[in-house]
């Protein structure tokens, strides 16, 4: 490791790690004794003064990339924290890229990861990519890539996704199983396969419990926003008044949907029960509490590392990779906003 | 820019940089002819294979380091946005590091970033730390480091800060002027300069509206967490039930103690108004709504970028850096839960 030998220099010299570094580099302000000093001792040891000439050698950047399509966000947040946590743990860091969302930036963004030698990339894909030859390319590359969360099933490698299919069906089961009987959904626009499955869970629910779908019971939020489900929430009950329980795809817009009901004077749960999906932390305090569908972030960005790591070793030991599916576990959240 | 010739050079011979990529690293899955076409080609142009081989030759590797306390947080996930965003304008990369509030991962950390050569360094230190000379040595050996949000008055580089002092004065001055005539004070545990800064802001608040400071109504969340809040409220209101007022110095605790203060059925904020500090998007959906200290993290992260991009051009060109101190502006939110 490169680490300890540069440890090793500065406690045979008893000086700091940083004047090593900078008497390496040659840096004005180190006196020539310990320039000499420092240098003689790391020739001797046959130290590569730095992480670039170590790189060169072993082909390894010990760096991986994440591309992630909104940093503020607590799902995506989670997901930072569990990819950083992990990759800790086996010596690596992490570039973070954010998409914003944006099918350029992705396309970027990858190439420059590619340019900086990174040994993978994770990579959750923008709700504005529907080409995905940028990834293909790099995959094709022989670089080791990881999606998760929102994947195409078209692309080739490995993949760590919620079964928001499964998931939505659950939240709008336990809706069912608690009563309602006419029950709304709040879609997003129908782009990436998350949005699309949780929207097939809400029918597949429906369907099992002998409920017929109604088109007009689905709602889009355009914006994805608290703003779009607090205008919708008012448009359900206006357009339907006698809806009694709403599905929404993600917490935010279920947070506004759930604030504009309460204060047109609509009980909630008893005339109206409302569940969300993700398990924000603001589903913990708004009035009432929201119930929802908990989406493991921190778990998700563990397991896409570790598949990560796995095929970055097996790529330097020339092995062929095998895709993988791994599906990450979800589970019900009851609070106060269902009955 | 190495990326121009990559680009160059799979667009001269027709193929996807990702197989140029490929061909300069000896892969065994390209063709001998493309290999040969690609390195000859390469060589013609005098192309260096790898961003190594490159920063090698410039020592720059266009990577900075960035130390934050805590990912899944709502003010230093904005924050990373604002960094990420600004340095891709220079086309800088970022390694993210969490410290996890742990002076030995922020220590372990700055080594790791050392040896990996990055640019520069952002860091806001962890509430362990009490020690500087980690952070001092790497600033001595030469490298630009940049410090945000916590800070150590003790160390000589530039800052980049919240008037946490003036603010916290400005809130409590809110309350008074509001018509608040008791007025308690959640603090955290007085380590990090910002938790002392806002104790102090009010004080300041108290002594010049000529309200005189006692110290029992002052209480300390350890954990600075919305269950802190929910008790704190009820004891505050339970040891002094006159009350009138609540100057929190964190969001999230202001939260806690709003939820708690509405359920024991006292009205807020015609008995009890609440002030936060943050403006977390949580801020916006409690039920009432909080007002707060607006804090741009955004704002911050991108500043913080700005400056150490500044001083990465000065070290290079061998200028003398002198450390500037850059103040963040920021505002009263008023909601709901104030007069």
């Amino acid at each position: 490791m490169p680490s300890v030998t540069l440890k090793e220099i500065a406690e045979t010299l008893g000086i700091s790690i940083a004047t090593v570094s900078k008497a390496l580099k040659g840096y004005p302000d180190i006196s020539e004794s310990t320039k000499q000093r420092v240098q003689e001792l790391a020739k001797s040891l046959n130290y590569h003064p730095n992480s670039f000439a170590q790189s060169l050698r072993t082909q390894q950047s010990n760096l991986i990339g994440l591309i992630i399509p909104e940093i503020v966000h607590h799902f995506f947040a989670n997901i930072i924290q569990g990819v950083i946590d992990e990759a800790k743990k086996e010596g690596y860091l992490v570039i973070v890229l954010q998409s914003d969302e944006s099918y350029i930036h992705e396309k970027e963004q990858l190439q420059l990861l590619l340019e900086k030698n990174v040994d993978g990339i994770l990579i959750s894909l923008s709700d504005k990519t529907v080409h995905y030859k940028h990834v293909k390319e790099v995959i094709d590359a022989g670089m080791p890539v990881v999606l998760y969360d929102k994947i195409s099933k078209s692309l080739d490698c490995s993949k760590i996704i919620i079964d928001d299919r499964g998931a939505a069906k659950d939240a709008t089961t336990h809706l069912i199983l608690r009563g309602c009987q006419k029950i709304a959904h709040i879609s997003g626009p129908l782009k990436p396969q998350t949005t699309i499955d949780r929207y097939l869970g809400y029918k597949d629910a429906l369907k099992e419990h002998g409920i017929s779908f109604q088109k007009e019971l689905v709602y889009t939020s355009e914006n994805l926003s608290y703003e779009d489900g607090y205008a919708l929430g008012e448009q359900i009950l206006i357009d339907h008044p006698d809806v009694d329980g709403i599905f929404s795809f993600t917490d935010l817009v279920a947070t506004g949907a759930l604030t504009k009901i309460r204060e047109m004077g609509i009980k909630i749960p008893d005339q109206v029960s409302i569940m969300g999906f993700s398990n924000w932390f603001l589903a913990r305090i708004t009035t009432p509490t929201l119930s929802t569908v908990d989406q493991p972030g921190y778990r998700m960005g563990q397991e896409a590392f570790k598949q990560l790591c796995k095929e970055i070793k097996m790529t330097k030991d020339q092995e062929i990779i095998l895709p993988e599916i791994i599906k990450i576990p979800t589970k019900i959240v009851q609070r106060q906003s269902t009955r």
